[in-house]
């Protein structure tokens, strides 16, 4: 994969963080993902290393936990 | 100012998030420090608001805390 994949789940540390993030590497270069709303991918989020929102994806699959919104298990409830 | 400036200590955490951080936004649209060496700027880094490294600050004042290397409280010792 060659973008970045943001995980956040609506929260205003994940909003604000969002906005950060698509200035400084561009909105082309990253998928927006809310967990919150699309649980369909907290399995992947999870399978990915993520343990709290807002966390963005490299390209080479490391994980960078940015700031702190939500743990993962507050999104699952 | 119009680059961001990435804060760190040396740790293996602050590297690791370095390279990324440098991939994804471009090692001329980011000024490392190294606050653990550069001891002068850690009150910069503080006056910022990072309460722990690695943190990239962005080119608006926003501060991004990148998973957690060491607090601030440990870099001062």
């Amino acid at each position: 994969m060659s973008k970045s994949i943001f995980y956040h789940a609506g929260c205003p540390v994940c909003v604000s963080a969002e906005h950060d993030i698509v200035n400084l590497i561009g909105q082309d270069q990253v998928d927006i993902v809310n967990i919150g709303e699309d649980r369909s991918r907290i399995g992947e989020a999870e399978a990915a290393g993520i343990t709290s929102v807002p966390a963005l994806v490299t390209p080479n699959g490391n994980v960078l936990h940015i700031n702190f919104g939500a743990s993962l298990a507050d999104v699952k409830g």
